[in-house]
This record gives structure tokens, sequence and C-alpha cells, in this order.
């Protein structure tokens, strides 16, 4: 190749390197998704038949993969310093194997397991400033020969700029879940002052997200449900402790004193600062007790006043009450809560969502009720199987038939054995 | 130019770009940071005299720039679609300017104010994922000749990094927001609960935010710090508020319970995930009561087995209390608090930090005793000059002293004048 030709390959090169760079530093938002987006550029770029990114977890010493294309979406681990990747982390230098099966470090067992036929490898370190290994570059079988220099140059400098944007991934990561877990942490504080409803903030947000889905509500949407319902409470920080733990009969009074904690959570919400896509979750939040009919409280607003979400809320918000544990009573009877949102639909609750609420699995309705006892709540494989199958809509059904058949009792039977345990 | 040398040239130029991306996207931390580095990269790579980066307020539809070499530390403001930056930021087209002086759109209000003398201009929009204009590059004075087409094909290309690691830089921003004021609110309303100490952790953060200043800690501690003494008190949501905001006086029993605010403040802070460089929060944040002789609580630990910053918020946790208002009490008087911190030194307190304390200056003491009363408090422009130039050291030294003299009078009478309104 003269000068001139080679000159315009580079250029060409830098020009992709360039373009690359820019398309992974605008996925910051989820590391999941830039990983995946490595990968795939990558391999394109080096004309390879696949690439796989190894991210480094110091406390444990290993390298995970999350998503490897080829071995579906379930998460491989290998320790730093076995195997090429684990040689490449521990060594921090690029490495290009000609022939895989050659080389004593290289491990057969994935291929073996997979079927695959590694023959080329280029494995290059992730590094971040300060130079430590934060994961590697796993490039396999080049499409036409073999690896060569120009490719280990490329390489080098797309490992630099994913591992800016890795590192970048991480940052916002654990900021969110920093503020995620103080918001966790603080609604089990605060359903601690109220033991009578303990757990409660989490599995609404359990059961609110689960309905979301069965709207086929977008992954922002989702987002925003989520913090809405963990926080809708809130407001009960400014709600007297007495009232709040009051075991007898409340007065009118009381009861309009519990009832401003809504209007609470919003007061306490319009002062934290939400950025643009979360703003109105303070609105959201305060609204789950207002009803579809408008017989609800704070504002008495009624169907398409109240915000979409919180009338989600709204409904998983009774579920859990009703289903829920009280020192003072059973859960009640499932028939009988099924019963009161069927009667409540269009009225009380919104008609889709109640309709979408009906849609959720038996599995997930088991697993948000006890959601607090998952040191000691185990479902059985078998009874898995079953509870994933069928819906609250399909509960309903067996329960109100005259003549349930064999199998629709026994899903009964199932759903008892864990509902309210 | 021949092909040759022109293909180096682009090709020294592309990695000269991506030198520059890899430069900027370590820097998401900060976005001052960031800007400040842009410009200077910009600058350099363009041979330009000046460069300025100019970032967009939608909501007030203006574009900042709060760093312009040259114009030192202030924040200059301008509206979108006016000057050469404004037609920018409103088309969306790069500008090439090689004769400022000949462009109506060039306004010269801002060379008359600083003496400068604009020549040619660069001034390129920064775009982000969704093509708005987020901001707007402003290069000044090619050192050599007018800027080319080579120059705006550069300039283009940093501009595109550059507004990605600007849109990173303000997501990381928003999420810190978010994080802060939810722990700000928080603690607002857990203060509310025991109405005697309303504002308290506020003042704390503040107080031993400037204790650390004096004490020359570093941005990283800083902030370790803030967090610690924000969230110190939280506990307190653990204790019966029927004890918490008791009037009369507690009973051996009650006071225990109360103490018990310090291990709950721990109990609840393990919970939350915190990054590696805040790990340390739980420990400092309930430690907040050891005393440096050994005879504080829960653990009873001293000295330097109280982590140091736990002995800086005990400090302004304790002078805090002692200054501010209670309903049934006047704040104690100046003289009467500081003797107690001369007494404990070395006892109750680390000396150290104690010595650093009474470096705090005046205005600094008084700004933050009066912090949740911003509203309708104002400090003189005259009195603040006396007050900034005293240190709680002083104040000491002219309380104690036997023949104070008329200034020394004044100043004490300045800072009454505002202490404990």
């Amino acid at each position: 190749m003269d000068e001139l030709t080679q000159l315009k390959e580079e250029k060409k090169r830098l020009e992709k390197i360039l373009d690359f760079g820019h398309k992974i530093s605008t996925q910051i938002l989820d590391l999941d998704e830039l990983l995946k987006l490595l990968m795939q550029e990558v391999r394109e770029i080096l004309n390879a038949d696949r690439c796989t990114v190894f991210i480094r977890d110091f406390e444990k010493d290993i390298l995970w993969s999350r998503i490897a294309d080829g071995l579906a979406d379930k998460k491989i681990t290998l320790p730093v310093g076995k195997g090429i990747v684990g040689a490449v982390a521990k060594e921090g230098k690029i490495l290009n194997i000609k022939d895989a099966y050659a080389d004593e470090r290289f491990n057969r067992e994935t291929d073996k397991k997979t079927g695959y036929c590694t023959k080329t490898i280029l494995s290059c370190p992730l590094k971040n400033k300060d130079g430590e290994v934060i994961g590697v570059f796993q490039v396999l079988n080049k499409k036409n020969g073999v690896f060569d220099e120009e490719d280990e140059k490329i390489l080098t400098l797309l490992a630099r700029q994913a591992a800016d944007a890795i590192e970048n991934a991480f940052l916002y990561e654990e900021q969110r879940k920093m503020f995620e877990s103080f918001i966790e942490t603080l609604s089990v504080a605060l359903d601690r002052r109220d033991t009578i409803t303990a757990g409660h903030s989490k599995r609404v947000t359990y059961f609110s997200i689960k309905l979301g889905e069965k709207l086929n509500l977008s992954k922002k949407e989702l987002e925003l449900l989520k913090y809405a319902s963990w926080m809708h409470d809130l407001g009960k920080i400014g709600v007297r402790e007495a009232i709040l733990t009051k075991n007898g009969r409340l007065t009118d009074e009381e009861y309009e004193a519990i009832k401003k904690h809504a209007v609470f959570t919003k007061e306490i919400l319009e002062k934290i600062y939400f950025k643009k896509e979360f703003r109105e979750i303070p609105l959201i939040a305060s609204s789950h007790h207002e009803n579809y009919d408008g017989t609800g409280y704070p504002l008495k607003i009624s169907g398409t006043q109240i915000p979409f979400l919180a009338r989600i809320i709204a409904i998983c918000d009774v579920f859990d009450a009703i289903t829920s544990h009280r020192h003072y009573r059973k859960p009640m009877p499932i028939l009988k809560v099924l019963s009161i949102f069927k009667e409540e639909k269009g009225k009380k609750f919104d008609a889709t969502c109640v309709d979408a609420f009906f849609k959720i699995s038996l599995y997930d309705i088991i697993t948000g009720i006890n959601l607090d006892k998952v040191q000691n709540f185990v479902i059985l494989e078998d009874d898995k199987k079953v509870l994933a199958q069928y819906t609250l809509e399909d509960l309903w059904r067996f329960l109100k038939g005259d003549f349930p058949t064999p199998s629709q009792k026994e899903v009964v039977n199932v759903f008892l054995k864990y509902y309210g345990k």
C-alpha cells in the first residue's frame, strides 16, 4: 500500500473512531444499553464475528459480562488473571491471538458449551483515567484473516473512549442508586412510624409497576410511576403519631388530620428539585386518594383530571391496604377483594386501569404481597409455574364459576397457599 | 498543498480532536471545570486568542457564560437571537466573521467595557442528540490571519464532542441536585416533627462546612462532611414523638430513648447505598454525640477513635443547640457560649477543631445562626464589612478584655445586633 492510500485509510479509521465516541457518549443513561452498543459497534468496526465487554468488579476481583451476544442474556463471570481476558485484565496489555487453540491460556470450555469455534482473539484492556483496568474488550474471529497491527491500534483507541463512557455510566448509576436507596430507606423508616402499614410503600410501588407494564407504559413513564408511588405516603411524616397509630375508632377530626397526609406529600415533594421528566411527581403522588368519580380527596377532582399515573397508584394503594396483614385482622378474603375492584370499576377506579390490573399474573401478585418477607418466603418451583400462567382475571373467573374444574380448583388452592402468609 | 501533506494535516487534526474528546469526557463531575477546560482546549487547538462557551437556559431563553477568560469570574448573559452568538444559537449554524466591526450583528459594547479588540470570530452551535442548540462556542481572534474552512470543520467536530460532555455533566448535576434537595427536604420535614429544633440540621451543616474550610479540608472531605452533618439527626425519625416534643423534664428512661437517635441514624444510613467516597457517612453522622474524652454516646469512644469529621459536627451541633431560640428560653449569652467551648477544648471537644472553630468569621456565624430566616433577615452592608473582618476568637478577646477600645465595643455591638434575632 502506498503512503497516500495508507493515509486515506488511516483518516477514514480516525473518523470512524470519532463517530464511535459520539455515539457512545450519548448513552450515559443506561450501562446495559451502553455495553450492548459498545459490543455491536466494535464488532462492526473491526469486522469481527463477536465482541464482548467484560467489566471488572474490584471487590470480588472478577470480570463479568451481562450480555454476550450469542450467549443470550445471562451474566458470565471469570476471575482476573485466568484465561485470555483475565490475563489482559491483569497485565493491562493488549493481546492478539492468531490461533486460540494453540494458546495455553485459552479456555476451551465456553466453546464446548456453546458450540462456537474461536479462532482469532483480539483482547484489549479498558483503562480509566488513573490507568486502572476497569474492563476488557474481547473481539473474536476476524471475518477475513487475522487481527493485524492496524486492528490493535483501532481497538486501543476505541477502548479509551469506551472506558470514558463506562466510567461516566458508573458514576451516574452510583448516583441513581444513592438517590433510590435513600427514598427506599426513608419510606421504610416512615412505614415504621406507622407500624400498621410497614412495607406498604414498597408493595404499592411493586404493584404499580406491574400494572404500568400491563398498560404498556414507556420506560420513562414507569420510572416516573416508580418514584411517585414510592413516595405517595411521604406526607405521613406531617401527621401526629398519636393519630397515625391510634388503635381505636378515629374521630371525624382525627380522620381529617390523617387525610391531610396527601396534601403534605405534595408540599414536601414540591420542595424537592426534580429533573424535568420528574416534575409531575408531587401532583401524581399526592393524588392517590382521588377517586375517578370525584368522591376522593384532597381536591375531589375526577376522571381525566386525575393524573393517569395517580389512578394506577390509587388501585394499588387500596389493593395493598385490604390484602395486607393487620395485627387486628386477617387479610380480606381474595374473592371479596376482587369483587370490590370489579364493583368499583368505572366508579371509584379508572376502568382501563382496573382491567389492566386483572391482567397481572398470580405469581406477581403473590410476590408483591410477600415482598417484605423475602427472608423466609419461598414459592415452590411447581407452584411458581402454575401461578405465572394465570392472571387475577382467571382467578376471579375460577372463584365465581359455578362448576370449577379440578385444575381450576388447583390453581385457586395454590394461590391461597401463599396469599396472606 | 499537495494531497499527501493535506492528508497528513487532516490526520493530525483528527488525532487532536480524539485527544480532546478523551480529555473532556473524564471531566463529567463538574460543569464549571468542564467549561474551563473546553475553552482552554479549543483556544489552543484553533490557535486563537480567546474562547468562550455559552450555555443555553431554555426557560429564560438566554445564553450564559460563567467563566469568560479575560472577563474574570463573573456570569454574563445575552438573549438568544441577539449578537453573533445569539444568532448562532437561533439559527443553529456556524458563523465565520472575518471582520467583526464590519458585521452589523456584532455588539461593540463588550469590547468597550473590557478594552479588548475583537477582529475575527468563529462561532459554532453546540447541539445535543436531538439537534437542539444547547450552547455556543465563540472563538475570537485567530493568531495568524482569519479562521478558514479547515477551522470550521475542526470546531464543528469539537463542538459535537463538547456538547456530549456538557449534556452528561448536566445529567449528573441534575441527579445530584435531586439527591441533595431530597435530603434537604426531609431534614426540614423531620425538623418539623420536633418543632423545637426546626432548621437545626441545615445550620449544623452550614457551620460544619465553615469549620471544615478553616481546617483546610479537601473538596471531597467537605462533601462528605456536608452529607454527614445534614443527616446526623435522621435517627430522630425512630424516636417517639411524645418524647421528642415533651415540654417538661425528661425521665431517665425518656432521656435514654432520645439518646437512641444516634444509633437509629446509623441504622438508617447503613441501609442507604453510598458510593465509595461516602461509605463512612453512617459512622460519622452517628458519632456526633461522642465526646473527645469518651464521655459521650452511643459507643463512648474517645480521641482519635472518633471520626475526625464527627468531631467537627459535635462542636457545631452543640453550638447550634445553645445559640438557637427555644420557645421557653432566649439564646444563651454569647460570652457564655464561647466560654463553654474554651472550657471544653481538649475535654469534650477536639482542641484542633475548637481552635479552627474560633477562626470562623463573625459574618459566617451570624449568617449561619439566621439561616432559616433568609426571608426577613438582612445584614446592612456596613455591618457586613465589620463582621467579615473579625473572628469568634476576636469576639472572645473583646468580650474578655478589661479595657475594650471603642472600636472593639463597636464590633461586639454589631454582633449582638444580629445575634439571636
